[in-house]
C-alpha cells in the first residue's frame, strides 16, 4: 500500500520551517544524556543544556506562593486541611474559584480567559504603565507563542492572485517568528540589529530593510522584542519612540514581545512598554503586546500561561479576532492562574509577602549575576566576542571561526556556527544554539546560550567552553 | 488616524469562521445570567446552559484521584505534610516528577509531551484494543481541538494556481471542523447522516458526497466523529469497516474524533476503535485517532489535555509533523498528567481504587440514565424528535416548526432553529445550540443540547422546555 502522505505532497510551508531552539542540537543532546544515563563513556559526566529559557528544567525552585495556589486551586479541599496556607493564598484561590464554572478549574472558561483574572492583567498594566487599560482588551493564552501564531494568522489577508503579508522582524529574533511566518506563507523582512552598538533598533536599518522588501510584498507587521530574545538589549525609551514614529509612517501593527519585562539586569537599563511611549506621544495606532507565565522570574514555562492586550483596535475587528480564539475553546485555567500570580502577587502586610519577595529577589539577583558574569567570561575568551547583557535570558556572542572549520564545515554540508557547536556538544558536553537559527549578518557566526544554569554549573559550564574552544582553534588553524 | 486594521483588510477565512457552540446565544444568555445576579426580573429564575459539554460547569465534581495527583504535581511537599495522601497517588507523582525537567509542572516538556505519559497513552490503546501501540506515535496536546487544527493545517497543500484540499466531514458535525476547514482555506464536502436510521453513517451517502464535490476540491480527509457529537450515535464495527473502505479506496487520510469512547450508553452498542478496525482488515493507510481529558466521566475541560495517536505515518512526513509542535513548545504539563491520570487511573488493589471506581460508576450511571431521559422526553412532546442518544453527551432532536414561524424568523433576519431558541432563552432561561450551527439537511430544524445537567436542573430544565414549546407553537399556529 502506498502511503498517502509524502513529504512531497503535505504543506510544504510546514515542511520548510525550522524551529533551532528543538532543532538537530538539541535531539543530540538528549540522546548523548540518554547515554550516559546508560553507563557509555563520553569526555564529560554531563550534559549541560542552556539551548532553552527553562528556569525550572535548569534546577530554579519554583516560587512557594504560586505553587500554593496551583494546588489550592486544583484540590480547594486543602484550604480546610492544610493549616500551613496563608490567608492570602486561600482568599485568592476562593475569588479565583469562584470565577470558574461550577467553581472547578476543570470547567471551560470564557475564550479570552476568565474575566477576573483579565481585570487583575489590566491592573497590572495600569500599575506598570500609570495610563488606564481595560480587561476587555486582554485575552489569556496558551503562552505568549499562541499570542504570536494567531495575531499573524488574523493579519494574513494575503489573495491567491495578491502579494504576501510582510512581517517585518529583528535580525537575530527567537524563531517562532520566523517559524510561523514560513508556516503561515507570509513574507519576512528582516531588520538587523547593530551589534556595533550593542544590538541597538536603528531607524536607518527600519527604513532600508522596509524599502528593500515593500515591492515584494504587503507590508503589514513590525514585531519587536524587547528586552529582547536572543541578544539580551532593553531598547531606550527615545528608540522606542522612533520604532513608533517607522510604524504610523508605513502604517504597520506593532507587535511588542515584551515577555521578559521583568528581566532587566544593566543598571542603566529600564523597561519601557510600547503601550506607554504610544499613549504618550498620543499615537493612536494598533499595537499588540504580549506577556507570559514562562519567564521573568517565576519561569513557569510549562504551565504554558500567557495574555495579549489589544490596543487600539476597531471593535468589530476585535470582535473578529475573539471569535477566532472561541473556536478553540479556552487556555489552560491552571496556566490562567499562573498568569493571575504573575500579575497578582502578594503585596505589602499580606501574609505571604515576605517569603515571596525574598524567593523572587534572589532569584532576579542569581540572574542579574549571571548576565554580568557571561558575557565578562565569553569577552575574556580569545575569539569570541559578547555584547553586555542588559536584559531577559541570553547572551548571543560572536564566535571568529577559522577558515579552515568554515571549509571543514562547508564539507560535511553544515553551516560553520552548526558545525562548531555539534563539536563543543560531542567534546564538551554543552547544548547551546547556532546563531543561523536565529539570523546574523552574513559571513558572521553566533550561537545563543541562555544565563539560567546554576552557579556550580554555570561555572562548570565555563570551564568547559573555554577548553573546548582552545582546542577547536588549534585544530582548525 | 485611520485605523490599519479594518473588518475589509483581515484575514477574510476568520472573518466568515463560525463557531455556534460559542455564538450569539451563549453571548446572550451570559448576558441574562448577569442580568438577573444584578436583580433585573425574569420569567426564571436562572439561566440553564446545556450548549456546551463542560461537565464541570454543570456541577460535576472532580475525581479525588485527579485532584490529588495534580495538586501534589504542583506542590510536592504536599507529599511529605498531607498524610491522607493515598500510597499510589505518591507514587504516580514521584514518577511523574522524575519524567519533567529540574523535577517541575514549571519545565517544558518535549514537543510531543512528556515521554513516560505518551508510554502510559500506549499501554492505554494496546489495552483498550488488543494491538500493540507504539509511544513514539502519540503527542500530547492542547486538547484534542489542537490535534484537529494542526493535522488538518498539515496536509493542507493547496498551491496558489491549485484546487484547495477538500475535507469530509459528518452533517451534522462537531463546528470545530467547519471553523478549521474554513480558516485555512479548504474545502468542506458534507455527508450527511440518516437521521431516519439514527444517524447512521451510509456508505452511499459518502460516496455521493465525494462524487458531487470531487471536481472542486482535491479530497484528502475524511473526518468521522464516533461516539458522535452532536448526534449521539455510535457506528457498529461492520459501519466502521466500511468507511474504512471507502478511505482506502479514495486515498483519505482518516481522522477518527474518538473522544467520547468511554461514553456509551445504549446497551447494544459498543465502543470500537478506527486503528483496531484497520488493523482487523490488514489495511495500512494513513489514520490519526485523538483523545481528551475533558470528555469520559472525568469531564476536566479546563485543563486542556489530550493526545493524537498517528498510524501508518512514513516516519519522515511524522518527523515534519513533529517539528511543527515544536515550534509552539509544549502543551500545558498539568494537563499531560490529567491524560497521565485518564490513561493511568488507579487499578485494582491499590489504594485510591475503591474510590475511584465509585466515583467514576456514579457518574457514568447518571449520564446513561439522562442519555435515555432526555431523548424519551423530547419525544413526548408534540412537534419534537429526538433519536436514541447511544452515545456521547448530546442530543440533537428535530423541531417542526409551524409555518408563521419560518417566515417570522426571515422577516426578523434570523435562521429559524436560532429564532426559535432564541425565544426559549428569553422565555425559559434555557441555553441550547442551533441545528444550523452544526448542519442540518436543508428545510430541518435542530437544535443541540448537552445531558449533563444535574438530576434537579435537567427536570427543571424539561419542564420548561415542555411549556415554552406548548406556548411558541400555540403562537405561530
Amino acid at each position: 500500500m502506498v502511503a498517502l502522505l509524502s513529504i512531497e505532497n503535505i504543506n510544504q510551508n510546514i515542511r520548510n520551517l525550522e524551529y533551532a531552539v528543538r532543532g538537530p542540537l538539541v535531539i543530540r543532546a538528549v540522546q548523548l544524556a540518554r547515554e550516559i544515563e546508560q553507563g557509555e563513556k563520553k569526555p564529560f559526566v554531563s550534559v549541560i543544556r542552556a539551548n532553552i529559557g527553562d528556569c525550572h528544567a535548569m534546577n530554579q525552585k519554583p516560587l512557594t506562593f504560586y505553587r500554593q495556589v496551583l494546588a489550592c486551586a486544583s484540590k480547594p479541599e486543602l484550604m480546610e486541611t492544610d493549616h500551613s496556607l496563608p490567608e492570602d493564598v486561600k482568599t485568592r484561590v476562593r475569588d479565583l474559584l469562584h470565577a470558574c464554572g461550577g467553581q472547578s478549574v476543570g470547567a471551560y472558561s470564557d475564550a479570552c480567559g476568565i474575566e477576573l483574572i483579565r481585570r487583575q492583567c489590566a491592573n497590572y498594566i495600569e500599575k506598570r504603565d500609570g495610563i488606564s487599560a481595560d480587561w476587555k482588551n486582554i485575552f489569556l493564552t496558551t503562552g505568549a507563542s499562541e499570542v504570536v501564531k494567531t495575531i499573524l494568522s488574523f493579519v494574513n489577508n494575503s489573495r491567491i492572485d495578491g502579494q504576501p503579508v510582510g512581517v517585518m522582524i529583528p535580525i537575530p529574533q527567537y524563531p517562532l517568528y520566523s517559524a510561523t511566518i514560513c508556516e503561515l506563507g507570509m513574507h519576512q523582512v528582516s531588520y538587523y540589529l547593530d551589534e556595533e552598538r550593542d544590538w541597538r533598533l536603528d531607524l536607518e536599518e527600519l527604513e532600508r530593510a522596509y524599502a528593500s522588501e515593500s515591492s515584494k510584498c504587503d507590508i503589514r507587521v513590525l514585531v519587536v522584542i524587547n528586552p529582547a530574545n536572543p541578544t539580551g538589549a532593553v531598547l531606550s525609551r527615545e528608540n522606542i519612540c522612533q520604532v513608533i514614529e517607522f510604524a504610523v509612517r508605513h502604517n504597520l501593527l506593532i507587535i511588542a514581545d515584551e515577555v521578559y519585562q521583568h528581566n532587566i539586569w544593566a543598571d542603566d537599563a529600564q523597561f519601557h512598554s510600547f503601550k506607554r511611549c504610544m499613549s504618550d506621544m498620543n499615537v493612536k495606532s494598533e499595537l499588540v503586546s504580549m506577556m507570559s507565565a514562562s519567564k521573568g522570574y517565576m519561569g513557569e514555562c510549562g504551565l504554558r500561561g500567557g495574555y495579549g492586550e489589544m490596543v487600539n483596535f476597531e471593535p468589530e475587528v476585535q470582535a473578529v479576532f475573539y471569535k477566532l480564539l472561541s473556536a478553540r475553546l479556552c487556555s489552560s485555567v491552571l496556566g490562567q492562574i499562573t498568569m493571575s500570580c504573575v500579575v497578582n502577587p502578594p503585596e505589602k502586610g499580606e501574609p505571604s509577602y515576605e517569603l515571596f519577595i525574598n524567593e523572587k529577589e534572589k532569584i532576579l539577583a542569581d540572574l542579574k549575576a549571571k548576565a554580568k558574569l557571561v558575557a565578562d567570561t565569553f569577552n575574556s575568551i580569545e575569539g569570541i566576542r559578547c555584547n553586555k547583557v542588559a536584559g531577559a535570558m541570553y547572551a548571543f556572542p560572536q564566535i571568529y571561526l577559522p577558515e579552515k572549520s568554515i571549509k571543514a564545515a562547508e564539507e560535511a554540508g553544515q553551516k560553520p556556527d552548526f558545525f562548531y557547536l555539534m563539536a563543543l556538544l560531542e567534546e564538551a558536553g554543552i547544548c547551546v544554539v547556532p546563531g543561523s537559527g536565529f539570523g546574523q549578518r552574513p559571513g558572521t557566526f553566533h550561537f545563543r546560550t541562555t544565563i539560567l544554569p546554576q552557579p556550580d554549573t554555570f561555572d562548570e559550564m565555563m570551564t568547559r567552553f573555554k577548553k573546548f574552544h582552545k582546542s577547536f582553534i588549534e585544530r582548525y588553524s
